[in-house]
């Protein structure tokens, strides 16, 4: 089945998928983390038919191991399945209800959005992962994984598959995509008609192909240039711990720090003094240029520097005079996903958060915090740094839009 | 200026914009609605130079009546901006807060979206009623409207921006487009640098040109394809005052009835009666095969009629047998604005409800209340029919997105 015909059948299945009860929907997902687990054997299998692939292909061993899969991980993934069904049910919750001035009842209610499709590269457990949350809220789904990882990926949806078929759903509300040609990837993104909604879940350059592609509404997720600035009142043990941690505890993810702003008024012993831990932890450093008067051994950077998501252990150093060049730098370099302001003073705390433009900003508390686990939504399908319908980490409700009920007695206008 | 400099002018505003409280916004608007009033003769004059060149040029007598400003029109536009200067503010409202685990204290809190891009046609008041919503929300707003109402509409934001400039606020908040190329305009449209959110108001055709040629996040307005549908319980006299309400009041609108389904237990009879009424509005009907068996002086339709947004006397007529028959008649044809059923029966009303994928649904009450003033929102820049982010009418809090401010203690993951 080409890409076209199967958004059309998960279109059709998501008329379905709406009507179904929380209770049936979670019957659906326990047999699915079930059946992962009474499959693991068959899944493996498939999964090492891939990594041979991909390995004659010449793959990376990070790239290996990011598509490998073992019993351990496939519990992970069915032990996720089971959380995200016991999550609170995102549908038909009365958002808003009043009796209108013309006597008409009023209800504002969440409803699914309808069909999803998940772009993204070879990570197999995306494939459950996305499946899971789109059912949950009654969004049929139509995964399109990198080509690396079709075995593996396969073998999951066919045990969703399975499950959807025991609990007498229809089978296309979860699809994956047979490895699409261009040109029908081209056409999907464009099929207004049947999809709803394209959430890319990988790389810049692949959030960024999609989003230049589609005329499907897209939600950008990901590309974090996250900035953590040292406010002159800092407490400084507070700044070192948060710097560090922001930096160095998983630089590979996109709430990690990539640029450190440090007020000028404290460069002069603070710059040297965190330099010298930061190099300590392994992290290469590019400074600017009063940065790199201040501390002798570092890089020296530029705007391309302050413009990149390093995703690794490497670091900006960038001098300020004030809480508003702060805000100027990153409101002209970042990504507006996380920011954070080091400071004991509650002015320029609010100037910061008055005056930058981002999903999420931190008062003393490390960036790494941006997450929808951390945040209590209990499950997440990427981070959107945009602005419009969903911003920051998006869990279940995000994926649900809202209808108005209106109940009346014969109200004419 | 090109239109690509007051894009990024407007973002540069949009920065200062955000943190104007909600008294210096008030005060802008009322200073905005003053303003009109007293410069109402000036308007006018300017008014009076495109009504001549649209004559010469050979515009319609409806068009130039919408084109047409005079005393009691400005007032009206002045009442208006008041109105937007009462409403509530829709920032800095907190919409979720709660201690994470962490022990950081997360609050969800509404701000504006930025830079709002507003394309419309001809009507020199959707100046005024965009640039006060817009501005009342924390947005700056680029207006790009017909060549037909330039003088018009740059006498109205010449209003708007001494205001700003009395308030001490940049008069880059709100900027109108100078007649761009369309090249200009193709490259505004792909700003997302510069550019949040483009809202189209006007016709299909012009709504429809937004969404294909931009890649700044559209959302779609107005389209309406609205349904009624008269289950075989429902009572009829209900049924006469809704479809002729729906039909008749103002058809020119989009949330106006444009196809009637009829379950066929009750054709037999209720054709003829409905349609005669009907044709005594001077309502133009076509009929799908049953029921142009059942009433004879009706046209024949199609499935090409089925799909129009006549906006005017013109009505489809259709028998379905059941529920579930108009279900998929309106799922197919329809464009997911409003639809009715008018049935005493509880559970094919729940089917109704269930089975339609749009904004706003009816039981037993007019389509033609599907209005941002008449839900109560108090405004209304546009009734959305897509999904993401606002959908049915939008009034301020749909011109907001929200930003997590996080407060810590240090705290570190």
């Amino acid at each position: 089945m080409n890409l076209s015909e199967m958004a059309v059948r998960a279109k059709q299945a998501s008329r379905s998928l709406r009507q179904l009860d929380n209770e049936t929907r979670n019957g659906v997902l326990r047999d699915f983390a079930w059946g992962l687990a009474e499959q693991a054997e068959h899944i493996i299998n498939e999964n090492a038919l891939d990594l041979e692939e991909a390995k004659a292909n010449g793959m990376s061993e990070a790239m290996l191991d990011r598509l490998m899969l073992n019993k351990s991980r496939i519990d992970q993934i069915a032990e996720g399945i089971l959380q995200v069904e016991h999550l609170e049910d995102p549908l038909n919750r009365v958002l808003e209800e009043r009796t209108i001035e013309s006597g008409i009842h009023l209800k504002k209610v969440s409803v699914p959005i309808g069909v999803i499709g998940i772009i993204f590269e070879s990570r197999p457990n995306v494939t459950a992962d996305c499946a899971a949350l789109c059912f949950k809220s009654g969004n049929a789904c139509v995964l399109k994984g990198g080509k690396e990882s079709y075995r593996s990926c396969f073998a999951i949806v066919s045990v969703m598959k399975e499950a959807l078929k025991k609990h007498g759903v229809s089978e296309d509300a979860v699809m994956l995509a047979e490895k699409p040609s261009h040109e029908e990837t081209q056409k999907f993104m464009e099929d207004k008609n049947s999809v709803d909604l394209l959430i890319p879940r990988g790389g810049r350059k692949l959030i960024q192909a999609v989003v230049e592609h589609a005329k499907v509404p897209v939600i950008e997720t990901g590309a974090g240039v996250c900035h953590t600035y040292v406010d002159e009142s800092a407490d400084l043990r507070i700044a070192d711990r948060i710097i560090i941690n922001a930096k160095c505890s998983r630089p590979s993810v996109c709430n990690a720090m990539e640029t450190l702003l440090i007020n000028s008024k404290i460069a002069s012993f603070y710059v040297p003094r965190i330099v010298k831990v930061l190099k300590e932890h392994n992290v290469q450093i590019y400074g600017d240029e009063r940065a790199c008067e201040i501390a002798e051994d570092i890089y020296k950077g530029n705007e391309t520097n302050w413009a990149t998501e390093y995703d690794d252990l490497i670091l900006n150093l960038v001098i300020v005079d004030n809480v508003q060049e702060a805000i100027d730098h990153i409101e002209t370099y970042g990504t507006h996903h996380s920011e954070c302001i080091i400071t004991e003073d509650e002015e320029n705390k609010n100037a910061f958060f008055a005056g930058i433009d981002s999903a999420c900003l931190y008062h003393n508390a490390s960036t790494r915090f941006t997450d929808g686990f951390e945040f209590g939504l209990g499950a997440e399908i990427g981070i959107s740094t945009q602005k419009l319908h969903a911003r920051g980490p998006m869990g279940l409700r995000e994926l649900t839009s809202y209808a108005y009920h209106l109940e009346g007695k014969g109200e004419i206008r």
